[in-house]
C-alpha cells in the first residue's frame, strides 16, 4: 500500500515520467510578465525595422496586454500540453488576435527568449532583494544608534574577550550586508545585457536592432556573442553565490540570537511574534524564526551547488540540462527574501537586557588587555613585559575575588611601582569601551557616527 | 512594477514572512498516510496497556480512518492556521469524534511523531526506488543479453582502447545499480527503528510499550535513546547520499547516450518518445530525456549538501532548523524516481547501430594489446619487449594503411621470427573480444552468463 | 613582486603546468604498501597459473619486499618523471632484479592496478576509523556511566524543555556513532571486491585466477564486470558520504561543548590540553579543539561534493578526471581521523559541573509536563484538560516566585480538587528524571543499563 | 598491519592529534611575505605616531627584511612549536634584534594580523589569476581571428543545429572569461580594505593611524568596524565563488575538447604536449590535460562548499573554526591557476580540422532555418507557414538524398510558387554563416571585428 502512495507517480511507466520531466510550465509560468515584456519590446523593434507591419505589431502588443491581464486576473488557463510559458502565451495570443500572432516569433527563438526572460526575472529579484537588504541594514543601524553605549562582552571563541557595545556589534552586520548589496549590484550590472536577437544560437539574417530591444528592456547593451547569449548561466550562478554568502551572514546573526536568548545568556528578548512558547512552560520562548533563518542557509547553498553541478562540463550552446536552472534559483531567492523579512522584523522588535550584558562584559577580567595596553602606552613598557605585569595584577585581583578596578593603587604599585591612578581611567568596562577610539573601534561616539552615517546613506533621516 | 510582482510576497512585512516561514502544512501534508498509520498504532498500544480505554481507542482509530478517506477522496480541507499535518489531522479528528480525540496525544509529542512519520515516509520511498532500480537493471540486462556479442569500442579518455561488447558495457551499469540498491537497503535497515515513545525528548512515565508500536509499524525495534530518537536525521542524509551516488551513475549513462546519439558517433538510436525533434530538421533528434537525467543530478546533490549544512553544528535535541529536512528530501527522491522511469524507458527502446559500432571498434589498431599479450603468452616475450615488437608491427600496418589482421605472416615474422599464424586468432575485433575470457571479461559467453544470472536474480525468467 | 611570489609557479608557461597537472606521485605515493601488496599477490597468482615462472615470481616478490623496506626506511627516491607510484616502484624493481621485472605487468594494466590500490587503501582507512569511532563510543559510554544520574536540562531550541541526565545525553552520541560505524562497515563490505584482473577495461586472454588474487588480498570476490572494475568510484563516494555524516555528528557535539563551556552556561570544563588560554585572562579557556572539530566538517563535506562533481557525467571506462579522486579523499579521511582523536581526548577529560546543570534543569518550570502527564495518568484527565490545569498551576507558582514542588497541596487542590500529595513524586527534577522509565527514556537505571550494554559490546569490561 | 600503516598517525592518542589540529604553520607559512609586509607597514605607522621610537621601528623593519631574506633564501627554520607564521617570524626577529622585537605587536593582535595577511595574499592571487585569464582570452581571440571563417556545426543538445564559425565559438569563451575577470576585479575592490588596527576585535586606545597603514599596503581604506574586520571571511567566499564559476567555464571548453578530439568527431587536434599516447596504439591521443581541467572543477567547487559550511552559523568575532579558511582556498586558487595555464597552452597549440568540421556543418539540413527565415523575410510568409513549407522542402531533399542547395528551383516552386532563385543565396553553409550579420551573430566580418576588438583591449596589437 505504502509504495503505491508514494511511488504511484511514475509507476505507470515512462510516459508519465516524460511528461513530468519535460514540461516546465509548472515553474516557468513565473516568467509571464517578463515574457510578455520581452515580446512587446521585440515586436516593436520588428515593426520599427520593417520586419513586421505596424498593424501586426500593434495587434500583437495589445493582444499580449490582454494575455497579461488574464494571467494577473486569474482567468488564464495554463496548459501542460503547451509545455512552457512561451507557448502558453503565444497560443493564447493566436486565439485572441488570429494568424498575425505567428509573426511574433520572427527573428527569435525560444533559446534567446528564455535567456531574456530569465535575466529580466533575476534582475527584478535582485532589485527587490537589494531593497530588503537595505531595510535590514536600516533596522540594525537604528537599533545600533539606540544602543551605541550599551555594553556587552565582545567574544572570541564564544568566550568573553573585551567589552564592546551592542551597537558596535550590530553595525558589524550592517557592514556585511553592505558588501552583500555590493555583490548583488555588481552581479546585476554584469548580467544586464540583452540576449534577445541571438536567435537559436548563431544570430539572424533579419535586419534586427538589438540595441533597440536592449534599451526598451533597460539592458545596458546587447550581448556581443550569440552563442554566449544562449549558453551563459554564470549570471545565475553569480547571483546564487551572492545569495549564499548573504545567507551565511544571516545565519551568523541567527546563531547569535539563538544563543543570546537562552536563559543562560539572557542577553536579548525577542518579541512574541518571533518566538513560539508552551502553554505550560511560560518561560520557554523558542526562537523559531531565528532557527529557520539559520537552517534555510542550507537550501540556498544547495541551490548554488546544484546549478554548479548542472553547468559543469556542459558543451555549448543550449542543452536541455539547462532547464534545471530555474526551480532551484526561484527557491533560493524566495528563501533569502523570506529570511530577510523575518530577520528585519526580529531585529526591530528585539530588546537587549543591558543589565545582564553589562555584568557579563565585566566578568573574567575582560579589561586586562586595557591594563596591558595602558602599561605600554603610558609607562612605555615593552609589550611582553606589560603582559607579564598584567598577569600578576590579575592574579592579585583574582585572589581577592574582586574586579580589576576594585584593586587599590598600592596593590598595583606593589607589582609595578610606576603605575599611577591614571590607570583607573581604563579599567572599568565603560572606560575600556570609551577608550577604544581608533577608527572602527567600539567607542560610543564612533558607533554613533557610523550608525548615523549609514542611516543617512540609507535615506533614513535622524533627528 | 516588476519588483512588486516578484517581491510582493514579503513586502508587506514580517508577518507574512513569518506565516510563510513557520507553516509546514504545504509540504508535510505528504505525510498524511504515515501520520495516520502511526497514530493508529500508537492508540492501539495505549489501549493494550490500559492508558486509554478500549472504547476511546476504537473511536480514535475509526475516526482516523475517516480522515484518511477524506484526504484520499479529496474532500479534506487543509488549514495553514493549523500549521502542520499533525494538527490538521488531530483537529479534524476532534470534529468527528469529539473530546476523546484529546486522548490520542497521550504519551507522545510532535517531536517523536514527526520523526516517526518521516521515517515511515522515507522507508516507503526507498522501497519504491528499489523497485524502480531493479526495473532499470532488468531493462539493461535484457538489452545486454540481446547484444552479448555486439561489438563496440571500449573507451578510455573517450578514445577507443580495446573492443568490448555492447552487452558488457550495459552490464557495467547493472553492477553499479546493484550497489546502489545495496546502499538503499542498508540505509533502510539502519533507519528501520521506532522513534515513537521518545516523547518530547526524555521518554515518558506512562507504561507504554515501544516494542509493540515498533511491531505494528514494521520497525525492527525501538530506538534505544530518546534524545537520539528525536534529534537524528542521519537516516535522511544517508538516503540522500545513496540517491546522489545513484544519480551520478544515471548521469554517466545519460552522458554516454548524449554522445552516442550524435550524428558523429551514431552508435545508438533512441525512440521518438525520448527525443524531441525539429519540424524542419528531420535528422535532429535531441536526446532531451538523457540531458534532463544528467542535469537533474545537480538537484539531488544540492539537496544532500543542503541538509548536511542544516545539520552541521546543531545542538540536541529538536531545533526548528530541522523543519528544513523535508522539502529537499521530497524533491530529491521524486527526482531520482522520475529519472529512473525515464532511463528505464530509454534503455528499453534504445537500438544500437551494430555496423557503426563494429567499424569504430576496429579502427585505430584497437587490437594492438591483443597482439602484445599474444607475444607474451605464446612466445614468452617479456612484457616490455612484446610492446616494442607490437609497436613496430603496428607501424608497418599503418604504413600500408591496413588493419593488423590484414598483414601477411611474412610481414610479422620479418619483425619477430617466432610469430606463427596462430597470432591471427586474436587480431580481429571479434576474436579479440572472444579471447577475453577471464572472469568479468568481455567474452560473449561471459556476458550471456552474467546477463542471465542477473535476470534470474531479478525474477525475470529467460527462455 | 607579490604576484611573482604567488603566481610564479605557472607563469613560466604550460610546460610547468603540465608537469604539475599530470604527475600524481606527490600524492599517490601514499599507496606504496598497497601497491606492493597487490603486485605480490598478482605475481604469485601468475606463477601458480604458469603465466610467469616460479623463479621470476620469487625474484619479483623479493625485489618488491626490498622496495618496501627502502620506502619505509626512507632511502627510496621518488621521481616525478616516473609520474606515479606504480612506475616508481616498477622502475626501482627493475634496477634491483633486472629484466624479470618486466614480467610483473603481465595481464594487468595501470587501470586495474590503481583501482586495486585505492580500494585496499580506503579499506585500511575504514578499518582504522572504525577503531577510532569505537574508542570515542567507549569514552562517551564510560563518561555516561559515571554520570547516569547527573541531571541537566534537556533542550529543544536551545531552551530548557525537560530534565535529562548527562549520561543520557552522551549516550545519544554513542547511538549516532554506532550508526556511523554501521555505514562504514556496510561500505567496506560493498567495496570489498577485487578489481585486479580487469586489465585495461575488457579483461584479458591470459588464464588468470581472479579468485586467487581476491583471496590473497582479503577481498570477498572478484568484481564481476571488467568495465565496472576500472570505472567505479562509488566506493569512495560512499565512504566520503559516511565520513561527512559522521562529521556532522562530531560537529553537533563540538557545538554543544563550545556552548557548554561558555561562562554563561558553565556546564562543562575541558582540560587544559583541549583549550587555549590567555596569559592575562585566566578565566578565558578557549575551546579550540572543539571549534576545529566543528569547522573541519566543512572540508569533509567539500571533499564529498568535489568527487560527486568529478564523477557526474563521466563516460566509461577510465578518464583522467578520475585522478582527482585521491587528494580530497586522503584529506577527508585524515581529517575525520584527527577529529575523532581530538574528540575522544576531550570527552575523556571533560568534567561536568553538576551543580550548575542541576540548577539549570530545575529552572523555568521544566517539570510542568511531568505534572500534566501525572494528571492524565493518575486522574484520567483528557490530555487537553490536563494542560489547561497545568497552565493554571504554573501561573500560581510563577506569581509566588517559587518552583512547582514548593507549592503547597492546597494551592494545587484549589485548582484541581482531585490532586493528591502523590503528585509531588514527579515534580522535582530528580523525580522527573527517575519517572521516565519508558524504553530509551532518561531514567538513571535505563542509562546505566544502556551504558553497560555498550561498554560490553565495545569489549570494555565494567566492574 | 595495514591499519598501522594508515592510521598510525593519530593512534598514539589525542596529543599528537592536538598538535596536528592546532598548528597552522604547515600551511600559513605561505603568508610569510604578506606577514612581513604588513608588519613593516604597521611598525612604520607606530613610529610616525610616536607609539614606538624611530630607532626601534628601524631595527624592527630591517630585522624583518633579514627574516624575509632567510625565508626566501631557504635558510629559515620553521617550527611547529611556534604554531603559526606570525610567531615564527616574531620569534626569529627577537633573535636577530633583541627585546625591541617585543614592541612590534603593540596595538595589534593576531586576529587583525591574520586577516590582513590573508587579504593581501588573496589580493595577490587574484591579480595573478586576472593576468592568466587575460592570457587565455588572448590565446582564444588570436585563434578566433585565424578561424573567423572556418565553418563548424553550431550545436544544441550536442546535435548540429545551425552552422557557425570556429572563431565565433571560441569568442563565446572570451566573453565568459571577460565576465570571470569582472567578478575577480569586483571581489578585489570589495576586499581591498584594511583590517589592521582592529586589534583583537574592539579597536584600540593607542593613537594609531589606520589610513596610513591602509595606504602603505595599497588598501583603499580601513575597514569601518573592528568586529567585522576580524570576523569577515566573505571576501574569501566571493573569490572562491568567482573561481568556481570560472572553473565551470573551463570545464565546458574542456568537455568540448574531449569530444572534439574523439576519432568520431575529429574536429580538433591537440599538440603532443597536451595528450598522452600509447606506444602500441599510435592513433590514440588521450586528451589528459583537458580531462584534468574538467575534473579539477570538482575541487574548486568543493573548496567553496567547505568554507560556506565553516562560516555558516559562526558567531562573532573570531572562532578557531576560521583557521579552516586557508588550505581549501590555497588549493582552489592553485588549481584554477594550473588549469588556466594548461588551457592556454592547449588553445594555442590546438588545430581545427576545417574539412571535417565543414562537412559536419552541412549535414542534417542545418540550413533549414535559413530557408524558413528567407521565406518569412522575402516572401512575407507568416512564421508558422514558412515552417510548414520548409518542412515539405526538406522532405523532398531527403527523399532524393541530397542537400538543400542541390535541389532544383522547380522542386522548390512546386511546393511554394513564389520562391525565386534568390533563395540559393542562403542555402549553403558558408552562405548561411555569412548571412547572420545581426550584432553578435556568426558572420565572419562580425567575428573578425570582435576578435580584433578583444585583442586590442588585451593589449595585443594586430597587424
Amino acid at each position: 500500500m505504502s509504495n503505491k502512495m508514494w511511488g504511484g507517480r511514475f509507476a505507470e511507466g515512462p510516459d508519465a515520467a516524460l511528461e513530468a520531466i519535460n514540461a516546465s510550465i509548472d515553474f516557468d509560468r513565473r516568467f509571464y510578465a517578463q515574457d510578455i515584456r520581452g515580446s512587446q519590446a521585440h515586436v516593436a523593434m520588428l515593426a520599427d525595422n520593417g520586419i513586421v507591419s505596424k498593424d501586426d505589431a500593434r495587434a500583437i502588443s495589445e493582444g499580449l496586454g490582454k494575455v497579461l491581464d488574464e494571467i494577473e486576473g486569474g482567468t488564464f488557463t495554463f496548459s501542460r500540453a503547451l509545455e512552457d510559458i512561451h507557448l502558453n502565451i503565444e497560443s493564447r495570443l493566436a486565439e485572441i488576435i488570429g494568424p498575425a500572432a505567428g509573426r511574433l516569433h520572427t527573428a527569435r527563438s525560444r533559446n534567446d527568449q528564455v535567456a531574456t526572460d530569465f535575466r529580466l526575472y533575476v534582475r527584478d529579484a535582485v532589485d527587490a532583494l537589494d531593497e530588503q537588504l537595505a531595510g535590514l541594514q536600516a533596522a540594525l543601524a537604528e537599533k545600533a544608534l539606540t544602543h551605541s553605549a550599551t555594553v556587552m562582552p565582545g567574544f572570541t571563541h564564544l568566550q568573553s574577550a573585551q567589552p564592546v557595545t551592542f551597537g558596535h556589534h550590530l553595525l558589524a552586520y550592517v557592514e556585511m550586508l553592505g558588501r552583500d548589496r555590493g555583490r548583488f549590484t555588481d552581479a546585476r550590472n554584469r548580467m544586464n545585457e540583452n540576449p534577445l536577437g541571438a536567435a537559436a544560437l548563431a544570430g539572424t539574417g533579419f535586419p534586427i536592432d538589438r540595441f533597440a530591444t536592449a534599451k526598451a528592456l533597460d539592458f545596458a547593451r546587447p550581448m556581443a556573442n550569440s552563442l554566449d547569449a544562449v549558453s551563459a548561466r554564470d549570471f545565475v550562478l553569480e547571483v546564487l553565490a551572492a545569495a549564499a554568502i548573504a545567507s551565511t551572514h544571516l545565519s551568523r546573526l541567527a546563531e547569535e540570537i539563538v544563543i543570546w536568548t537562552t536563559p543562560q545568556f539572557g542577553f536579548v528578548k525577542l518579541s512574541d511574534k518571533f518566538t513560539t512558547g508552551s502553554s505550560i512552560m511560560p518561560q520557554k520562548r523558542n526562537p523559531d524564526a531565528a532557527e529557520l533563518v539559520r537552517g534555510k542557509t542550507g537550501r540556498v547553498i544547495g541551490a548554488l551547488v546544484g546549478l554548479l553541478t548542472v553547468i559543469k562540463g556542459l558543451p555549448l550552446a543550449y542543452s536541455k540540462d539547462m532547464q534545471e536552472d530555474k526551480e532551484g534559483t526561484f527557491d533560493a531567492l524566495d528563501t533569502l527574501s523570506v529570511c530577510l523579512a523575518a530577520m528585519t522584523g526580529m531585529v526591530r522588535d528585539m530588546e537587549p537586557n543591558s543589565k545582564v550584558m553589562r555584568k557579563a562584559a565585566g566578568a573574567g577580567y575582560a579589561t586586562a588587555t586595557d591594563l596591558a595596553d595602558w602599561l605600554v602606552r603610558e609607562l612605555k613598557l615593552p609589550f611582553r613585559e606589560a603582559h607579564h605585569v598584567t598577569g600578576r595584577i590579575v592574579a592579585r585581583a583574582s585572589e581577592q575575588g574582586i574586579a580589576l578596578e576594585k584593586l587599590r593603587l598600592e596593590d598595583l604599585t606593589a607589582i609595578e611601582p610606576k603605575i599611577t591612578d591614571q590607570v583607573f581611567s581604563v579599567l572599568g568596562v565603560e572606560k575600556s569601551v570609551r577608550s577604544r577610539t581608533s577608527y572602527g573601534g567600539t567607542a560610543p561616539p564612533n558607533v554613533r557616527k557610523q550608525a548615523r552615517g549609514w542611516l543617512k546613506k540609507l535615506g533614513k533621516g535622524v533627528a
